[in-house]
């Protein structure tokens, strides 16, 4: 594949949004992966809703507010302590092996991250995992104020590299994310590790992977 | 209050979405919630998310496209006869009880829908419904091609109203719906029938009603 740099995305891709599973199960014994699960998907909606509305707050204000929010409806009393803790987890959250162990393997490419991430958050969690000498750049949404999938998001990664689009590969475990990159025009690698369903969204990734150990064989090849 | 129009949201608002939950447990029983559920949901994310990608298809098609994803993630086995008749039920979507009850004590005022639904769908359950004859006009998004909260949806309102937005009180018991139409100007009424905490989306409804009922008494007061 004609592949020149590879634009990462950083929750749920390279960092597990889901590993704070742990805190909230000690902060809210029996409920911890109910409030990850309410957390993210409000965390999401929030994203795409402020972005209709063209009323952005950065990640870490949306994460916050979700927090907030998917405590509330559970039910759980959330202290300003269990903020601070499960906020400071946001910035510790435990990377994928597979993300580990591919890093090493594409050192021929340019890498840098494209996230909705503030960027204070991306270069705290990014350095915590260990994938700094990995990365060129870190790139926040926070530059524009708009949130993925929007197109103008993923232009700041061709104008940071100065690449055309469709050599530039495009590697998310988010299937939206994936189909607006796929949208927006890069080649696109959607790595599902859960053996999740596509969505219907107007526009299909490039390839499905199991593991992101799958992409160095298989952009080092000839088609 | 200085109200001169009443717009209204359908689908959660005026029409009870979830009174397909019935032929839904008698097509897949024991799963008639959870694909309900799941439905609604995928149903909204993908008007959001297409709206940000810039790849608007009709509300008919994102609902049989959700219902397609909610099926396959719940293990349904989806026949096309199946889809028939899920989607014909959109078209007899039950009112809610106080919807019914609200609309004639609100005939002094100027009355339309504007609904992510298309034209066809919406002109279907709001007849079935029995809602026509207390409605001046049915505004579908389809005739922009954008969902909301895009603030363009709201517009399509004012413009065919001519009236300024301040003087147009907006019903929706979507509460991002609701936190739209106020980021955009309207006066927002927010039908919280479920007891549903508010999200935090920057723009706050400026009444909270439990029941469309208590509608025709709060706007006719003097504040």
């Amino acid at each position: 594949m004609n592949i020149k740099a590879l634009v990462f995305d950083a929750y749920g891709t390279l960092l597990d949004v889901h590993s704070v599973v742990a805190l909230c199960e000690k902060l809210f014994p029996g409920k911890g992966t109910a409030l990850s699960q309410l957390w993210r998907a409000r965390q999401l909606e929030y994203t795409w809703l402020r972005s209709l509305m063209g009323r952005y707050e950065d990640f870490s204000q949306v994460t916050a507010d979700a927090l907030r929010y998917a405590c509330g409806t559970l039910d759980l009393k959330l202290e300003s302590s269990h903020v601070l803790q499960l906020m400071d987890a946001y910035d510790r959250l435990t990377p994928f092996p597979d993300a580990l162990e591919a890093m090493p393997q594409l050192t021929q490419y340019r890498r840098v991250i494209l996230s909705n991430g503030s960027q204070a958050m991306l270069n705290a969690a990014v350095k915590h995992a260990g994938f700094t000498a990995h990365l060129d750049a870190i790139l926040s949404v926070d530059l524009i104020k708009i949130y993925k999938p929007d197109p103008r998001v993923y232009q700041l990664a061709v104008s940071h590299l100065s690449i055309v689009k469709a050599e530039i590969g495009f590697v998310s475990s988010n299937y939206w994310d994936a189909a607006g990159a796929k949208s927006f025009g890069f080649k696109v690698f959607w790595i599902n590790r859960s053996g999740a369903l596509p969505d219907a969204l107007g526009a299909v990734p490039d390839a499905v992977l199991g593991r992101l150990t799958e992409l160095p064989a298989l952009i080092t090849s000839p088609n």
